[in-house]
């Protein structure tokens, strides 16, 4: 990346003030920016840096004015935060896709077909019948099965394995060591009292722009024609556990070492704090919220609820019950001391 | 699979009506069923889908009458959903077994030696005096260590790390990503403050028949000769934590992102929920019943126990206590009103 | 390894009581050891198996005297655990670091250096202007990014995957399965109601004498410059998430399955055990001890402070406050029928 700050104006359709000329080559915080780099001011906080920086530029938003003398060009904008965030990605975009070619050696099976500008690199695995799409990246070590499908412009990093039939929409990241399509966990309890594996016939639908974390997990569907399904602009974090049969709704957002148990549907917008549990056969309505550590029983109606615990209360019950969980042992004398008393005070009675 | 209905009648022990001589090569839902695929009727529910499916064969009960018209031929067994099953897994052993032969470049160190009709995918590594049964399949990608041995039929998923020395038995299928005799977590404490590893010599032991989910992690034991040991039968789910020296009894089934500590015995024929978490160096019993999301601190005799919360309790007191931490708020409001009106009741006692 | 007794006896600056000439070239527990086996006595309760071990040496302590006949060569130290493990070490060490060579197919991109003495398993993946010390050992699958630095005698074990610009100091060991510098989990809500994934540009870096475990995630920061840091000494067990921008101070232990969001810092000499969840942007301080299940919400001050629960309170308290929890249905009923009894008492107040 090598522009000059009124590019960058530009294509931010903001305002220069100073030498337009000067060339970026980079993004970093407003403390730590040198020469040839780009930051942003967005909190008043951070203003006395403003006047120290050695950044090249720096965007404000359009209604700032120094207090200071400033050394620095500044890009004037809407939204200083947003703008900065659009560079970042802009500057990500570049280095994603920066990787191109066939890095041998690498294996890819009879039948098998990708679009232009495609990256595979070096001991990647594609088996017989996929398709992949234009710009799609996939990364040493990484497992594709037979019959896969990977829609345009997706990421699939090093070493991540995707079982045969599974298909993967446009836009998506999986990150490395994630699992996708394996065996869901069924098992048929027989008469000596060992169990029988219920084969596992199903497969795994991504939609489009779903982003899936590092050593997460997600199961493959019973059934021959089912699919466990990944609705568009789900965003999945690190070490989480799908199992056979879910289905999670469009743009839910689940955090870390989250587990579903199988077949339950989560609606869509969710919000899904980490290390919680989701028991099977079960619903979630759309736009649900659930705090960490979280044990969720039984269905939930749609709306905007926050939810704790295990089983689920919500969270302002939670933490008023909590807050005499921990007084327990006072309030557990108090009733003994009560007792004593009105016990004195009606001797008669026994 | 290409079938008769008739050569698949004969396979379940059933009786054909309707035309046998229809193929067969899928197997579907009722509600899903086309041409050319057969399914099964078990639950009456679904028995109004048995007058409209376009399948080619259902599976019904030997003593079932049909309501209406059907235009698919049956098949009548003692057992719908188990034949059901049966050829699930018939179909299922065929595709998992299918794969043959040697993918290039594959790497074999010295002193391995390697069954008939084996899979060695692309890409996996099988290190030196490694000994492997046959119709074991090796997925791409995955590492098998030196001295390692593989009973017969056994699947290694893509991506499988098996550490140096382990032992697995004949028809045990290790999903990608799992890693298998990993170091135990074990380090003294210095005078300085630091920890010093305390090497892990010993190994694992897997058993016959057992099912290893993906992502899941089983350390070595400790000491050299010593082994971290699962038993026949057992069947683990994803992203599980088995630490070192952990025995784990014939046909216990544990459920996603459990974690047991160093030096547990788990007995035979446990039900271990998802997200349990299990102290070290404690015995839990046979047939022991874990909820999830327990905290297991103590070790728990023989017997059908159902336990729950952290430590745990019996899973009816557990939601006994727990329905009255919802209403604890209230509790204490009324054991303050309580107190008042006994205070005021005798005020000549202060 | 083939020592003589007296050869270790002078590496352990112990006495050998009996012939010092014998060969040990393997370490074992005193009730399994055999010929050419040595092991050590530290617990009085396995002192009677010193009179039948076929152990050709033990260790026990200096002042131990035998209350009968013993068949083995006996070193003397001062203690007989600690010079036990320093023997496994050594054994341990020999083994670990016996690898070496480049094992073929491997790649090494553009750029990148390699000390002496390393080992490149075959399919390890070196990207672009990476450094590796001097006896680095990269077993095979593994998958190194570009511009990552790992230093003198680190160990990257079987598929792990290593994301560019990661920093990794010396005397590390990476077990499989883990992956390092994967994306933080950072989306920007949109008017939509769909997440824009914010580009992730910062790096991991991981001090000396660190061990990961296997399949444990550690992000990367999310700005250009920050890291994700590791300090020296830190040991984590597998299956582990550590999020975007976290610090773990030197010498902390974190147990199987914990997580720790986004931004929050550990002190140094921190133990946290097994599930443990830590909430983001908080800050835990040196020697924190957190139990197991612990979910962390808010700060804790410097100190040696025990704490359980979720929220955290201290550990006493917490089992306190449970063993009420645990007869809450008795408390319910007491109040009930005090509050029977007052009422009747005073029936003159309603």
């Amino acid at each position: 990346m090598q522009f000059t700050v009124s590019q960058i104006a530009a294509l931010l359709g903001g305002e220069v003030e100073g030498n337009g000329e000067v060339s970026i080559n980079m993004l970093a915080k407003i403390q730590d920016a040198g020469e040839g780099q780009i930051s942003f001011l967005a909190n008043t906080k951070y203003e006395p840096h403003l006047y120290t920086t050695s950044a090249s530029a720096v965007i404000v938003g359009r209604d700032f004015t120094p207090k200071e003398k400033v050394n620095t060009t500044l890009i004037k904008v809407e939204d200083p935060y947003s703008s900065f965030t659009l560079l970042l990605e802009e500057y990500h975009k570049f280095l994603s896709y920066s990787k191109a070619g066939v890095e041998e050696p690498s294996f890819m099976g009879e039948g098998s077909v990708t679009g232009e500008n495609i990256y595979r690199g070096a001991f990647s695995y594609i088996g017989s019948n996929v398709q992949i799409g234009r710009d799609v990246k996939i990364y040493p070590n990484a497992f594709i099965g037979d019959n896969v499908r990977i829609g345009d412009y997706s990421i699939i990093h090093a070493g991540v394995k995707i079982y045969a039939d599974t298909r993967i929409g446009h836009h998506c990241v999986i990150h490395s060591g994630a699992v996708i399509g394996s065996d869901g966990f069924g098992f048929a309890p027989q008469a000596d009292g060992s169990y029988k594996t219920i084969p596992q016939l199903g497969h795994v639908r991504i939609g489009d722009n779903v982003d899936i974390g590092a050593n997460t997990v997600i199961d493959c569907a019973t059934m021959h024609g089912d699919a466990t399904f990944i609705a568009d602009g789900v965003k999945l974090d690190n070490l989480i556990q799908i199992a056979h049969n879910v289905e999670v709704g469009s743009n839910t957002v689940i955090a870390a070492q989250t587990g579903i148990s199988g077949s339950t549907r989560i609606g869509h917008s969710c919000t899904i704090a980490g290390q919680v549990g989701i028991a099977g056969h079960i619903v979630l309505g759309d736009k649900t919220r659930i705090g960490a550590k979280a044990g969720v029983l039984k269905s939930i109606p749609d709306g905007h609820i926050d939810v704790m615990g295990a089983p689920t209360i919500p969270v302002k019950d939670f933490f008023r019950s909590y807050a005499i969980f921990r007084n327990l042992p006072d309030l557990s004398r108090r009733l003994k001391e009560l007792e004593n008393k009105v016990q004195k005070s009606s001797p008669a009675e026994e």
